[in-house]
């Protein structure tokens, strides 16, 4: 028995809506029979923070008791702050898998970019550490996250099994709607789809104008192999994601004559 | 004359060191020739900020008159926001160019993940505005930006001059060393090169810990045609961006055969 238990892998877990998040929970739950799960996450929500790392303050992290026998921290970072913490104070090695989320809200398409989630997810991916982001296409606290726990156990499963790569990095998104509804996993690339930004123009009490952030969601991608028309078509979809920005097309463009000389 | 105005490209300037810092004081000096410049940058410092945006919190924006003769605005938002608000809230339409920086401290490597300077610029790409990230490799506030600023409005005249793809994103690192001693610019690829992050562990006066991120850099790309390889030689590197994540060689090999399904 002893044995066995060494031979579990170790399975961390992190998000951007906060550690009580019912996203997280859900996680934990579809992570559970896998591994040993450990939890490092936000004590607040922290959506929209992109790859932020904090690095003009100092973090703080304790230990919380809110899933019963897993062991879980909060900490005042971001969600790539939980990462390296996680790795540096608190397992004091590389876990096994990296999961991230469940997300309250699509990360498909170029919100990869914007995502807490899917920063987590990469900052463990650039750690060699094989990691997955999770998000359902719900963005309200009571989402039903039955589906996404069916379909995140099914892929954490699948990876742990097989010898990826060790950058191994998914963008899981789950459609909004009833188990029953999925017509399975499509593997997928991000969709050129994006928000056209609006500000929206208030008053304050005193008179100063002051903006809310708002937008309309359109798709510029037509093609059929892209997360936004998987998700379209009730698919989870899967984005293999790397973190080396480079446009090698470009790149090779620009080396035959450096314009820049 | 009145023509001649109208056909001046209107360049959009913004930081994330805050619009205070000299680092955005020596690109508008370099745009300056070069058109119509107009700054929107953050109120304070944004460093490490990677590709936030504001989403819970309404934003302000002020006019300032802290560069001469030059339209400048101040925002409570992040590197990104400030981007979207300047497109809708300033200049009222797409810029011809978008620059970002110059930023004090380096943004090469797996940086250019991290970095508010690159996310600024970024947002720009995504929204089809050619745009370049500026970063000095001196962290100080007194840095010397001369040898950037030359090299700066060499890069941007070229960009300016040549019909590239609206999406054109580029990550120039500048090596912190005079002019003369910068041997010209290359074509790189984003080097494997990142922190081995540690955290340095405190007490606060009442006996709680506390962490600090500290890290060592470690270069383990070889190759060189990298950014670090060619600022550790004396060039100002130039790598191509792309804001399209996904991971194609692994998308085609999990396609042949879906474990997912």
């Amino acid at each position: 028995m002893a044995t066995k238990k060494k031979e579990e892998p170790v399975i961390l877990i992190t998000n951007d809506d906060g550690i009580t998040a019912p996203g997280i929970r859900s996680l934990v739950e579809a992570a559970r029979p896998l591994g040993k799960v450990v939890v490092v996450a936000p004590d607040k929500p922290q959506s929209g923070m992109g790859h932020a790392i904090t690095i003009g303050t100092p973090l703080r992290m304790n230990k919380v008791e809110i899933f019963e026998g897993i062991e879980a921290w909060q900490t005042s970072g971001t969600p790539v702050d939980c990462v390296k913490l996680a790795v540096d104070k608190i397992l004091h090695r590389k876990p096994d898998i990296c999961l991230s989320g469940i997300n309250h809200g699509a990360n498909h398409s170029i919100n990869v970019i914007y995502s807490g989630t899917m920063s987590a997810a990469m900052e463990a991916s650039i750690e060699s550490i094989p990691s997955i982001g999770f998000s359902l296409l719900d963005y309200r606290y009571e989402a039903d996250f039955s589906a996404a726990i069916f379909y995140a156990n099914k892929i954490i499963k699948m990876v742990l099994a097989n010898k990826f790569d060790k950058h191994l990095l998914l963008n899981v998104n789950v459609p909004a709607v009833p188990k029953n509804e999925i017509k399975g996993i499509r593997i997928c690339k991000q969709a050129y789809a994006k928000y056209k930004e609006e500000f929206d123009e208030r008053k304050d009490p005193q008179g100063k104008k002051y903006y809310w952030l708002t937008g309309e969601f359109i798709n510029f991608d037509k093609d059929k192999d892209t997360d936004v028309w998987a998700l379209q078509h009730n698919y989870v979809s899967v984005v293999p994601v790397q973190f080396d920005l480079t446009n090698y097309a470009l790149k090779k463009q620009l080396e035959k004559k450096n314009p820049f000389k």
